[in-house]
């Protein structure tokens, strides 16, 4: 069994057909194909804006290249201390704009808190020439702990960040699994409350492998293009990423793969809450589940052939969903967590 | 017609058939799983040595991981003057090793001559402060202009280039095609004539989207993985990546799908030769034909729907086949070609 | 009453006079000249081993060439949270090896605790493609708030860091004020502790303009030579900062002139320990006093001219010596702040 | 006899007395001093229109900082073969602005032949995703070859690199030869002729340590400072390069100072122009004399410790007056070299 990441998963249906009948196709290189000339109508019709999509293979490269747009080589990011942007991309953001600088801010459950933004703000060395600038926010949606930002808390964040000149970037690695749980439109998810750019995950959400920038609005993005192909993101076969993200998009399959996700996610929490000797560390609300098993358990999990991220030393697991996870299999995971619970300690 | 370009063709079926294998299974993220594991190994027997493989998906990526993993900062990079490092990849050297310059070497059919490397050698100047130092030589396999080093030529280059301590690398990105042509072992083509470390082209020869850095002998290269991963190419399900290469690998594939490409150039050659009107640019000894057509007889074909790319400004048309080009395709282009000789003058 | 910086102080005589005799003569440029040639040989004597020394215009171009040779970009570089590396100087790190991460560690006074750098390299994620690998310690000596590490502790610290496989850089910006506190020879208060590498801080102890990288030992530096060069540090007349680091190290001189600062900084805090409304923030071990006057007490301070850094919200000054404040602008400093002490309240 | 580069000169009283003078005094560092504040105003007045000064400490520096605004990371920059910033500065402007391309343009006497550029901007591969895009033009006045661009041709490619939308840059290490050989007002021979941005040389011409980007009009600048920031060149003591720069600029001394060294200049050229065994390589019209000595001859010369640079293979000798050039020193080299042609051939 294997809960480790939703990246571990496999493919949807839907998206290995489109590749299987673009792969017996010809076309041109670079992006000149028809596949990307349709991406930016199909997103701007999902998001009810004008928007344009660099696709790309990561999301490292989803995130720094939309760092690198918002913010100069002497500014300041300023992101949560769990942001994956932050802890899990190598710096990234400061190869793709050398000079970058990224500061963690303090939040429960992977949300920033907007009293610490501001604080961060109000405090910032504005104008020294010694010091980086403060230049954009991110935030990931949902977060790293699989908790969801209410449409308020957005806001205000974005309102925040916007009224002292800075851009919002949402790292929307999940953003599917969160726009289900809010349950309302993309739009109102992202540019309706301030997000300027967003990197939109597709890979752990049964894509082969496709994320995207999504630039919301008719800013230039040529530079972002050229960016992109300095990285060597602009691939010979671009359409093959594009034609991923035209059919992750067509007739809302990829909200209804992450309410699928969701679902197993909720399943599982609702099985977890019911062994008394596991605690859930926070609120499932998108496709995580973080259960507090303690280093025993979950070592014997482990032994049983369950796999899944120790989240930190004391023994914290998280579970992550994906669109292929059945409800077989949760129940499969639940047992297994009981069994071991049951079984005579060491 | 499509003959602009081998990148625009589609996928061999058994690279797909890896693929959709693939997308059934569930692994591990970031290169931890097992085709990735897998990679090494099975390059190592085609080579016929140690190899180390860094899967990425753009000829610019591996090219530019090249050439940052042997050149410093500092460095200076000879290469061809019609070199795709130098004229088609926007200077991604350079952002992905801030400071490498890249210098142009002539040479007819893209074949670096070796009096002008030595000519560049004998007057670099060695040791001064103010400029770059030479770090590395970077040749193209088969050239741009379709062209085939033979393997005293590409020794006797490595063997100048490593006498004053620089490294040899190879952009291969049709090194398929030139080995086919040489007819000899992958492991002559490269490494027992002196070269350090290769990009291997994938995509144009029948993948989906995958190139390789292989790096010949245990040089340490996890100074080259953290760079992919900065620049966003160590993507969570890299598996899909490695899957097409182990695919390629399997069964001489690789070189049965440029076998296909470099026949159907050859009948392509042979039939042009046969038009009085149209005189080759050079020997066709891979999968490109450069025919001279002047520009009316290129606009003629154009508008008859045959996509091939002008190549200079007095009307120098390049062909390209690929693994998919048929015989019927080629003779239907021929003919073409010859319906537009044959067409009243403007 | 000008106590905001060191760097606000004018140029010792007998700097002055090294400039005056050199700007008589003639001599190559770009290093090529007799005063760059004797800088190795000047600097092993007064470090008793083998250093090689790179004279440029900044600290902040010292600190970022030194952590540029010691990380790698995708390395990690521990400071202090107060560190004059990650707070004043726009992440020049991060600009001259593109991609590097600078981590801050606690400790009081500036001074990192032993523990803080344990705790962090036991939970870094060691060997993970997606994280910044510890590369290297940075420490400040005399720190940021004018408090000089213990030789004990110094060795702690280069250990700790040493044994796991971490180089250890000084940020020396006041080396010479710690030294004269330490009472011990350079060697022991830098290479024989552990240290590896040391931005040797001249400017604001009497040079006009002057500070250098000191390698210690024969680790090879030519990179570090064109790293400084392609970032425009290799000035013509090179000769003029090489002029001012030998005067500065001929006969003592930089530890006299620190002397005089230590002086004048201890005779402060003396008189300030007197005033009974003024509380001294930390133990002046350098040339820095930190007094806690609060807001209203500084702003009256303020208006009396006195100039002096505002180093909290709170109310804390920064009052820094340097080699030219004589006893009797001591003296008037507290003076004037017993009179504003005396001031009817507002 | 040093005739090596006006580099290896001495400084000028004036300058000398202003640092000295500066050095007595105490200021605030980071370029918030006096000085500094005074820089944009005085050189405007010097260019009749409002400038913005960054002061740095090499022409690699400011070239590179100007190259950084003029250009984004996927530029292309044009400028002459033998231009400085191509060929002496180790390729630091990539550096600055990593992903940046450099390009070289011929041209007789390092001056770039208008028609030339036309060709390189009629065949650039515009909008290509493949390709550096052409930003700007680099032209050096005077030139590596010691000649002075007339007003007209400046003007005509000026005109033709900004009707591409081209930025059009000059290195201007010695301006001042050029102005005062062209006896016109610096607004002439800078932004009246469509330069916009300016590297003004003062090291070379009896500064002790001093170059400068001026900026014309009042295009924002702020992210030139940061720039120089994170590459090390705001020193704390900024003031003492300020110094220097309104020295230079007061009552034309900079003039005045490139005057006396294009005096020395013509007087060598025309003592060399007597002795028939020595050709002059081209007309010296700044202060360097390009002769056709030929490596015996240069030999002796040398071998009489006579200081200079070979400036080819086949011995042409390049020799540089200074400001402290005396016509006595002048009268000194052509007498060595008439003795040196009269001793008996080897």
């Amino acid at each position: 069994m294997n809960f480790r990441s939703d990246n571990n998963a496999g493919v949807a249906p839907e998206i290995l057909q489109a590749l299987v009948s673009e792969a017996g196709r010809q076309d041109d290189s670079y992006g000149r194909d028809r596949q990307t000339a349709s991406l930016n109508q199909a997103w701007s019709e999902v998001f009810e804006i004008q928007v344009q999509v660099i696709p790309v293979v990561s999301g490292t490269a989803a995130n720094s290249l939309a760092l690198s747009l918002l913010s100069p080589p002497h500014g300041r990011v300023f992101c949560h201390a769990d942001a994956h942007v932050l802890v899990d991309e190598a710096n990234a953001p400061g190869f793709f704009q050398p000079g970058l600088a990224l500061s963690p801010l303090p939040g429960k459950d992977g949300k920033i808190e907007p009293d610490a933004l501001r604080r961060a703000l109000d405090s910032a060395p504005w104008g020294s020439i010694n010091c980086s600038q403060p230049a954009a926010l991110s935030l990931t949606q949902a977060t790293e702990w699989g908790a969801v930002y209410d449409l308020d808390h957005l806001e205000t964040l974005a309102r925040t960040a916007r009224d002292r000149d800075l851009f919002v970037h949402m790292d929307g690695a999940r953003l599917a699994n969160a726009i289900v749980r809010l349950n309302c439109t993309p739009a109102e998810a992202t540019w309706r409350r301030g997000i300027d750019v967003l990197s939109l995950g597709a890979t752990k959400n049964g894509c082969l492998l496709a994320e995207a920038v999504i630039v919301f609005g008719d800013r230039p993005v040529s530079h972002l293009w050229y960016k992109a192909k300095q990285a060597g993101h602009v691939a010979s076969k671009l359409r093959f990423l594009s034609a991923q993200l035209l059919a992750y998009a067509k007739d809302g399959l990829w909200l209804e793969l992450a309410s699928r996700a969701n679902r197993a996610a909720a399943m599982l929490a609702s099985e977890l809450s019911r062994i008394e000797e596991v605690a859930l560390a926070c609120e499932p609300q998108a496709n995580m589940v973080f259960a507090r098993l303690g280093p025993e358990l979950s070592d014997r999990l482990r032994r049983r052939g369950v796999a899944f991220h120790a989240w930190d030393a004391v023994g914290t697991a998280r579970f992550v969903t994906s669109f292929e996870t059945d409800a077989a299999t949760v129940g499969d995971l639940a047992a297994t967590i009981r069994s071991c619970v049951a079984e005579p300690g060491s």
